[in-house]
C-alpha cells in the first residue's frame, strides 16, 4: 500500500463530495419534471457557471456526513434517500488534481418547495433544460439520470420522491416522470397491487376528482438494498 | 468547491486505488470455488497481515489506470472485466485518514492459472476460507462479492471468467461457482439459449464426455452496461 519512492506524487490530490439532488415538481398537465438544486460558482475555475453543490471532504468527516453536510449548507434539504453515486477522478478534469466523490439523494416535493436559502446562487433547474455547467458536471448529471432510471425499476427508491401517504396516481407519475412517459394506468394498478409492497390505508384523497385511496410503504425495508456495505 | 478557512483539514487525506480480484478454480467433483489474490503487507499498520492488492493514486494518473497499474504491478494478471466498486473511506479505518476507490475484476481461469511473481507475499485464496485481513479488507471483500452475485443475475459478466470458446455446462459452472448452488441442466439450457446473447460455433469440446457444443459470445455487447459513465 506505500511507495518507496517520494510521496510528493500524491500529496497534491484533493478530494470532494459533491451530490447530485433529485426531486420532482409539477406544473399544468405535462407530466412532473426531474429537477435538482444547482449552485453559481463565485471563484475561478469555472466562475459564474452552475455547479453541483458540494466542498471539501474534512478530514475528520465520513463521506455520508460530508454529502450530508454539504447538501444542508448549500440547499438546507434533507433528503429521503442518500447513495454513492460514483467517483470522479480524471487527470484533466479540473486545473488541479480533484478527486470528486459523488452521492446522489432524492428529495420530496414538498420538501423541495420550501424556499431555498435567500441566495441568488442557489436555484432549482429541470434535468432536460441545463444551464452551462462547471467542471464534468454535466455528464455526472446524465450518470446520475442514468442510476436513477435503472434503479427504479428494481428497487422501491419511488417512494424516496413521495410523501408517506399517496394515490396510486401520484406513485404512477413519479414512474412517468423519471420514465419520461405516460403508463397504462389499469396495468401499472394490477403491478404494483400484485408487487406486495404497498400497505392500502383507509384514507381516502378527496378533490376535484373522486375519492382515491391513500396508500403507505413499508418504513420496515429498506428503499434499495445495497447489501453488507458498513453503515 | 473552495472553503474559505484553512486548507489543512483535508490536506491530510490520501487516495488509494485497491482491486478486488475474482476468479474460479476448479478442483474435484464440488463447485468451483470463487478466488482471489491477496498481498502480505511487509510494514504497518498490519504488518504481516492479507489484504487487496492497491497502491496510492499518483497525481498524473485516471482513477482506471491506477486499478490495472497496481493489479499488474501486484500480481501481473490481465483482467477481462474491470469495474469501479465503491469508495470506502470512513474516518477509523486507518491509523491515517486514507480514502480507498475500490474496483473489482474478473479474470479467466486459464488466465489466473499462470504462475504468480515469484513472491511469497502474493497467493490466491478462497473467498469461502479468507485469512485475517488488513484494514477493512474483509468487508470490502464481501461487498464486492454480493455485487457479483447481482450482476450476475442481470448482465453477462459470468463471461468474463470464461474463456472465448465455452460449452454450456462450463457457462452453467460459472453460475453455480458465484450462486453456491447446482442449477439444472435443462432448465438453464433453455434460459441461456433463449436469451438470445450466445453465439453457437460449429466446433465440439471432446474427451471423456460426449461432444459439447462451443458457444461464444458477441464482442460487441459489452459484458455490463455501465451508462454514459466518461471513458
Amino acid at each position: 500500500m506505500t511507495r518507496s519512492n517520494g510521496e510528493a506524487a500524491h500529496d497534491d490530490i484533493r478530494v470532494a463530495v459533491s451530490t447530485v439532488i433529485f426531486s420532482l415538481r409539477h406544473g399544468g398537465e405535462d407530466l412532473p419534471s426531474v429537477v435538482l438544486p444547482l449552485v453559481r460558482r463565485t471563484r475561478d475555475p469555472h466562475a459564474g457557471q452552475w455547479a453541483l453543490p458540494g466542498g471539501w471532504l474534512d478530514v475528520s468527516e465520513n463521506l455520508e456526513a460530508a454529502a450530508s453536510r454539504t447538501l444542508a449548507e448549500t440547499t438546507a434539504l434533507t433528503p429521503s434517500y442518500l447513495e454513492q453515486l460514483y467517483v470522479f477522478g480524471d487527470v484533466g478534469r479540473s486545473p488541479s488534481r480533484v478527486v470528486s466523490i459523488v452521492y446522489w439523494a432524492l428529495v420530496r416535493e414538498d420538501v423541495a418547495s420550501t424556499p431555498l436559502p435567500e441566495d441568488e446562487n442557489v436555484a432549482w433547474f429541470d434535468t432536460a433544460d441545463l444551464p452551462e455547467l462547471a467542471f464534468d458536471h454535466r455528464s455526472i448529471i446524465e450518470y446520475a439520470l442514468w442510476r436513477l432510471r435503472n434503479k427504479v425499476g428494481y428497487s422501491r427508491i419511488a417512494h424516496g420522491l413521495l410523501p408517506d401517504l399517496f394515490t396510486l396516481a401520484e406513485l404512477r407519475e413519479v414512474y412517468e416522470a423519471i420514465g419520461g412517459k405516460r403508463l397504462d394506468p389499469a396495468n401499472f394498478r394490477r403491478q404494483v397491487e400484485g408487487s406486495g409492497t404497498l400497505i392500502p390505508t383507509r384514507e381516502f384523497r378527496t378533490g376535484s376528482h373522486r375519492p382515491a385511496r391513500l396508500y403507505r410503504y413499508n418504513h420496515d425495508v429498506e428503499l434499495a438494498d445495497r447489501g453488507p456495505l458498513p453503515r
